[in-house]
């Protein structure tokens, strides 16, 4: 059998095992906070829709590791050393600190928080790679689905887009999270029957090429279809010839929803599918346009008035394919022991951090968002922005509800509206501004300061 | 909680089931036979290392709807003209179909059918997305891998490949299934804990920046280490400054086993840690590099005599970043009624598909690899060949057992001992050749000749 643990506590890169196993052994637990962030955003984004964020929460708030994942650890050469009370703690985990996150949905930039564990050193630790993957991906699709989704409306009419990508998405799981993040960033739908199950999106589809190519004829094969489902048909017009197609549409005897067209110059195609259409009384017939699009090709048949009503996307949107990830990172940023707080920071060339646990607040400037400002979380600044990230988790209890995933989607699409229009331009770079406040640049510098004397006086540089 | 069933019947596109649904009405389920290929490689793919298959058969032999999955069904508005018989059909659902494929490692080429299903139409038909996804990722990776595998030792000198791009894979699953695939493809083993727990692959991993930056000074970092994990220590050198790193890594007092870089320039970085490891008596200290890497900097680093030992490589290859999906299809070749053959193929423009069920016949010469023959798997080619494809599954039942991992890894290696060296070429598009039977060139014409006699009778063109 073909088992996946979804919710293995194994789901982890060893050497935060390794980290932890180290740490106990130092008896070294002190509270941290990591911060998960991504370092920038790829060329083609200027902005990102947080995505994951529930999955990464359930899955810490739940994780365990049963009997059969230790004894496979123990039989690791790497612990060979190690004392078996690791094993013992490993046993006993349960993830005692706290989550602050932004809300799924949320539109964020790089640099900026999505989602901050503050927990003994040793839980928070093994953490690391299971939250990462959980908001890289589900973020990435997310992201890809809102340009996408903004494009197909970009001359002011709605234009749903279906999500049809799991035969390319990167595995079975994959697929679905895929789905997930495309309806939460705007799509209307998807393909994927199991997503429809467990999360409740609206599912999509009709018949395939096969359906058509099963018969001696395609307008037979349009009649079959119809009989069947004679109300919400959508035939698949391309097999053979896609004019000749929208033809045989016309001669089934069912008044059907709408035709597809999978290949071919969808612009040229649909307008003369149109016409067929038209011609034949089946005004109210929709066209629906597939096959390898993107957030481009849509622009561009939309601006070339192509009569489409909605879209069927596939690999480059489950994969992200232009972007297939996001360089999202998980920093230490604090150190709290005996009620003493250090500020941690990495400052290698270009992969630079702020110290501290911090706080994003969006600025407003008539109905719109002007700027992010970063401040420590506990300090007390002055701005009035909305802040952004909020507590989810309390010692390992969680103190705050996801909303249903219709909320969500609607409250990303109410922040999108907010955001300027000049960072939907799919070609041009536009940075949002992000700013950093004083007191965390002066703490970055002394933080590298007492870095360099450290390693002046101790180290025999 | 955040279950995910990896065997759920519903991983699956909504139109295969209203497919189903319809030849189920229609009392039409003739014997059919689908072929699963890529249609064309990625730009920067001369071959392809196949993989997925076995988790493919696995998820058809075991695939079967429970009640909740078919209570859902029932409850889609798509479904509501349908007959309560297709429900009892799903829930008596079992694979009683045929399934030929060539072995997991095995070496691919476009138009080459992967995996064959021959079985009732209505069975063959909802085994389509879930046999894309799973061949599709996988298939991917493993290639990806392969082309970094060759490049690490591009000299002739082997350099170990470790993969370590979980975080940044497209979820959980992808993770495991990119490790996977990966050490199918060569690499030596993974960063993913739970696919060495599933699968016994060997898994890597010491420490991160993180565990640099828990402690006051780096060296007392490195010590703190290498007191838990006296043997096998890898230092992280590059979290302030690699040469400095490097140095501090002398100075513990232990026997450490290697240094990571994880930044920076790792050509000039390589060479003066090689250095400073060398003249404090650590000559046996290997050198990993890992940081974005990818085949083409592997292999300049390789050609530039960098004294790296092995590498991590994380996003690009659990990614495939360059080509995050290969363009599998599955298509209908043949259709069965009354002991009589009827052949199919799509012939839309670019899309073109040869009809009937084939097989691969793949010819040498001195030892290497020198062209691919196909003809009808059930004709009497007098080609000498050696056939790729296998009869896995027969009447449902599985026939032949799949070998180990570390058998698939062998036989994937030994195959790439047997392609010429040209098609390894990282820049240079390569073409292997492929060629069709003129058997298979008739019988297209011939389905060619009858859709289009067809459509002049009966569809007044």
């Amino acid at each position: 059998m073909n088992v996946f643990d979804s919710n293995s506590a194994l789901l982890v890169d060893l050497y935060e095992l390794t980290m932890s196993a180290g740490y106990f052994r130092h008896k070294y637990n002190p509270t941290v906070t990591f911060e998960l962030f991504a370092r920038y955003l790829p060329e083609n984004r200027n902005y990102l829709i947080a995505a994951g964020i529930e999955d990464a929460i359930n899955y810490v708030i739940n994780l365990r590791f049963n009997d059969e994942e230790i004894a496979y650890l123990k039989s690791l050469k790497q612990f060979k050393n190690v004392d078996g009370e690791f094993f013992e703690y490993l046993r006993k985990f349960k993830f005692s600190g706290n989550i602050y996150a932004v809300k799924e949905g949320e539109i964020v930039f790089s640099n900026e928080p999505i989602l901050q564990i503050e927990a003994p050193l040793m839980e928070a630790q093994i953490l690391e790679t299971y939250l990462l993957t959980a908001v890289n991906f589900q973020t990435s699709v997310a992201s890809k689905a809102s340009r996408i989704v903004q494009a197909a409306c970009g001359d002011g009419k709605f234009r749903g887009i279906m999500e049809f990508g799991s035969r390319r998405a990167h595995g079975p799981q994959a697929g679905v999270l895929a789905a997930r993040a495309s309806y939460i960033a705007g799509c209307i739908g998807t393909s994927n029957v199991y997503a429809g199950y467990k999360y409740g999106i609206p599912v999509y589809g009709t018949a395939a090429h096969s359906w058509t190519l099963a018969f001696e004829t395609e307008l037979e094969a349009f009649k079959k279809y119809s009989e069947v489902f004679p109300t919400g048909s959508i035939y698949l017009i391309d097999t053979y010839n896609t004019i000749e197609g929208a033809k045989n549409a016309t001669r089934t005897g069912y008044k059907f929803a709408g035709v597809r067209i999978d290949s071919g110059d969808l612009l040229q195609n649909s307008k003369k599918v149109r016409e067929i259409l038209d011609g034949n009384g089946f005004e109210s017939a929709k066209i629906i346009a597939s096959g390898d699009l993107n957030e481009y090709k849509i622009e561009n048949l939309v601006k070339n008035k192509a009569p489409i009503d909605s879209f069927g996307v596939g690999t480059q949107l489950s994969t992200s394919a232009d972007a297939p990830s996001i360089t999202v990172v998980y920093k230490l940023v604090e150190v709290s022991e005996n009620n003493h707080k250090i500020f941690k920071a990495k400052f290698s060339p270009e992969k630079q951090t702020y110290p501290g646990r911090k706080q994003i607040y969006r600025i407003e400037e008539n109905g719109f968002f002007k700027k992010d400002f970063i401040d420590l979380a506990n300090g007390e600044s002055k701005t009035d922005g909305n802040k952004l990230l909020i507590q989810w988790v309390k010692n390992g209890e969680q103190v705050a509800g996801f909303p249903d995933l219709e909320k969500t989607k609607i409250y990303a699409r109410e922040n999108l509206k907010k955001l300027p229009g000049k960072y939907f331009d799919l070609y041009k770079k536009v940075n949002y501004p992000v700013e950093f406040s004083e007191n965390l640049k002066q703490i970055l510098e002394k933080v590298k300061a007492k870095y360099f004397n450290v390693n002046k006086r101790g180290e025999k540089k």
